[in-house]
């Protein structure tokens, strides 16, 4: 299936990696990315920032500990966190089972 | 939980409404905003186009049928659909089950 194709069933796309959290694109424009971010048990996103674009994190399976700024909450499914602009974020997979987080983003980063 | 919490748990804001679909706020802001949409039997968002946004159906519960301009597919738990800014896109709930639909759009339209 092309990458731009209207239609993705993520369990098509979502691939663990046994040696760090790996993103899996399911949509992207110039306005914003989704995709979902597969976490083995002890994988994480590093806190960081995006100067002017808003992340929002939903929990689709397992759990991870969710950062945002100076507050952290485990995240279930169906649990979401939303990072504004300019605000540190992250994400760590505390338990011991897989994770897997829908993740968007708008507007996309520059590179 | 005010409206701008960085932490929602959807399960708090999805109320299924009798009388038509319900649009169940999670985020937004000027760049984005991230509902559930909760669809019971028969019920539907009619297709309708944006000029300028992106729009992104991801399937969490139930079943739904997605048109994206003429072609239609059910999607299930883990399937999305994404309607391009100027193309037509709707949902219909053709199941005899609830379903939600988590919902991405960006930039939000403009009223």
């Amino acid at each position: 299936m092309p990458a731009d194709s209207p239609f993705v069933r993520s369990a098509d796309r979502v691939q663990f990696r046994p040696e760090k959290m790996a993103k899996c694109g399911l949509f992207s424009s110039e306005r914003m990315f989704c995709d979902v971010y597969a976490l083995l048990p002890g994988q994480e996103q590093r806190l960081h920032r995006h100067s002017g674009s808003d992340k929002i994190y939903f929990c689709l399976e397992g759990e991870v500990v969710a950062t945002v700024e100076d507050e952290s909450r485990v995240l279930s499914p169906g649990d979401a966190a939303w990072s504004a602009p300019g605000t540190e974020h992250g994400l760590r997979n505390e338990s011991d089972a897989p994770a897997r987080v829908l993740v968007f983003m708008s507007p996309p980063p520059h590179h």
